[in-house]
């Protein structure tokens, strides 16, 4: 843990690197959405734009191919007025035998500000941050099962504009814990802003064994899991995971694990629903409720792009040897 | 006509989105004519560039390749100072099962101006239009084989910068009419504008049965119907409907409906040549038309870019909500 | 030769296109290696970009990919400030079966003010040079088995950094001659600049039968090509050639013609080691070398952008009917 602390943190304790919510503190979450919330605004200004990062250059470095993900961050970085260099790798270099280092090494002497890496592997950008020359950045947008710490501040970042603060919350990640790296961001996150209580809702097949240590409550059963929580995330199933969860079709993942609008009655009252998508209508969520008046879904997008013009922006402004 | 009529222009009747000819009427398609117009010079500027609609975000959406349409669409976006994200869509989100709806309501959600969509189904900007939030645009960069109306006005833009106006103007478009979106949108253009005659010449296989009603004059002989005319329109054929057309070769196909040097001679000595492009040389057209002294072809391409800028410009301007 | 010297040059003498080493001379090679040295320090500076090639439009025609080349000409772009039209052709209109020449006009024709082309038939970037409008420049981004004359002259310019001149030195270029466009710029860049050696080691099967009349001194043994030389080029082996090499394996090529530490000693002590990347370790060259203080290989990378920054500002205040 505090190998990953010291990976993240320059020597001040300032974010240099964001690469999981792991070995962060409530203060540094705090200080992400506190920057996100000034940056709220300038998507929604005539001139979506702001000179902070005029002249710099981030290398968008996708492994693995995330249309979504790669888009937030490509406006991100537009609206702070950064160049952006996109390098699909699946297709490139690495094709010719060269290894991710020689890759990484090489864009870096392109004297290149920042990478944003997605990754298939777990700790592949944790790996390249402890490779990068001290004036790069590195931010994870997801690697393998572990973790997508961006994903899991713009979620925070949209419960706390509408729940206000996480002390006293109750919330619910329903569906497939095992594979998911932004649940196992969410619960670092939420744990660390001091919600009240979270719970993970999930058939045995699909909870991590030791699921328990990362501070959640295990519900098989979403009526008792669902019971007076304050905030209901969703996540995808991935069709090829249904046969390991033992169900034998969609309708009975629905039936079991899906949030339809009856479920969600059995939720607080003023219960916000969240999902990271793309979502499977009917799989894990009725379109009812996923463009119901309690669905924040859209806004959890919105929201994507002034988290992610907070991180850059921080890591950005932290790099060692930067004044 | 009146539905769409009312979804294109807002309140004032103005362009807010610019989806078909069809549903247009004269004032609106001269209005983009002449702002064209004043675009004209930027490309050709030592800086060619106007700050028009920087800090905008403009998202190419292109569910269906092409090189040349996206090209023009993000040389205009870039000439205005917009911002562009790329989307080809094919290889992305919907292949993950998102519907086309969850696909555009995220993107709009990432806070963007405007769409520029290419599809291969007929009504595919139309669906997106009824269904995006008031201050977005949406631009038709051809849908199946109903309508191309950005080709269709440089097309226009073309002919009047050389023939000053359209009413006198005898017209003959050329080819496989049956599955052009293009043919269809100049016929539009062409009869709104007050062209004097407008032909069609293909073999019947290659006509829609209700093809008069769109107010031409049909003619299966190409002979008769080039002469006399000021404007000759040559249309794609896509090889694969070679044999829906019931010719056996390419060289006959040519021999019956391919624009020669000869042919050309029937038409009014002042006659000029247009093709919407990639040109088949000696398949619709000789490469002695195609880079003689009549063709248009290759201004076509540079009008392209001016006529885009106008309709970028001008629906942006127009979204519902905007001052 | 001459024709060749005309196609690359305005009449004023100077660089137009940069399309080749050969038919250059030692003055235009030395503008651009001072001019490369003027632009070294805006990647390193805060705000990475001069506003130079502002609103101009370079287009990056890719028939063939290269992710590293493709990226480095890029970032010179966008660090002086031009716009990028980025156009991978191999999948798109040519498949539509359109010439490179119409693909050519036909982009030329959206105003662009230059094209900097990849394409594995050697003489491409010539073709389109003696065929675009006279203010449109082509730089040769690699030809074939022709040149990559912008690699050759970042390799100079890394050279020159830390030798300071060029008479005096000798310089062994290492490994498959035969179908290297970059050992071929090398050469001619290294004789034009005065080098007083140039030597090339390779087994007679990757050598080109008139090696001997580019200006080098052939051997075939790599310790006496080594002896005493100042410069160490190794050049990749592509995997496929192994066997035309008639060698029988990876390592058995590596213990003829890779360079390692003990190898390396047979050079002069001041020797510095240079590779186009990307490298094959264990193939060409060990990883001690690769990574040793005699390695300049990501310098070159960093010197790349400098180079093409140089390039492309010269040729385009070059173009034909620029004041």
């Amino acid at each position: 843990m505090r190998e990953i602390e010291n990976l993240q943190l320059n020597a001040e304790g300032k974010l240099q690197h964001f690469l999981s919510i792991e070995g962060l503190n409530k203060a540094l979450l705090t200080e992400v959405l506190d920057t996100a919330e000034s940056f709220a605004d300038v998507s929604s200004q005539n001139v979506k734009k702001v000179p902070l990062l005029r002249g710099k250059t981030i290398v968008n470095l996708f492994f693995e191919n995330s249309t979504r993900t790669r888009a937030t961050f490509e406006l991100a970085a537009t609206r702070l007025s950064a160049d952006i260099l996109s390098m699909n790798i699946a297709t490139s270099a690495t094709s010719k035998g060269e290894s991710l280092l020689d890759t990484i090494h090489n864009i870096e002497a392109m004297q290149v500000d920042m990478f944003v890496v997605r990754h298939s592997l777990s700790g592949a950008a944790h790996f390249i941050a402890q490779h990068v020359a001290p004036h790069v950045s590195v931010i994870n947008a997801g690697d393998g099962q572990h973790e997508h710490p961006t994903q899991a501040m713009l979620d925070m970042f949209t419960i706390r504009r509408v729940k206000k603060q996480f002390p006293g919350l109750r919330v619910a990640i329903v569906g497939d814990i095992l594979h998911s790296r932004v649940a196992r961001s969410q619960i670092h996150a939420l744990n660390l802003l001091g919600a009240e209580e979270v719970r993970v809702i999930a058939p045995k097949t699909l909870l991590p064994t030791d699921v328990e240590s990362l501070g959640v409550t295990v519900y098989y059963d979403m009526a008792a899991g669902l019971k007076g929580v304050d905030v209901v995330i969703m996540l995808r199933l991935q069709k090829e995971r249904m046969s390991s969860a033992l169900l034998p079709s969609e309708s009975e993942y629905f039936k079991c694990y899906g949030l339809s609008a009856d479920k969600l009655q059995l939720a607080h009252k003023d219960a916000v629903v969240m999902h990271p998508g793309p979502i499977n209508r009917g799989v894990e969520i009725s379109s009812r409720v996923a463009d119901g008046p309690q669905s924040l879904i859209l806004q959890q997008v919105s929201n994507g792009i002034a988290v992610r013009m907070a991180v850059l922006s921080m890591t950005m402004q932290h790099r060692r040897g930067q004044v």
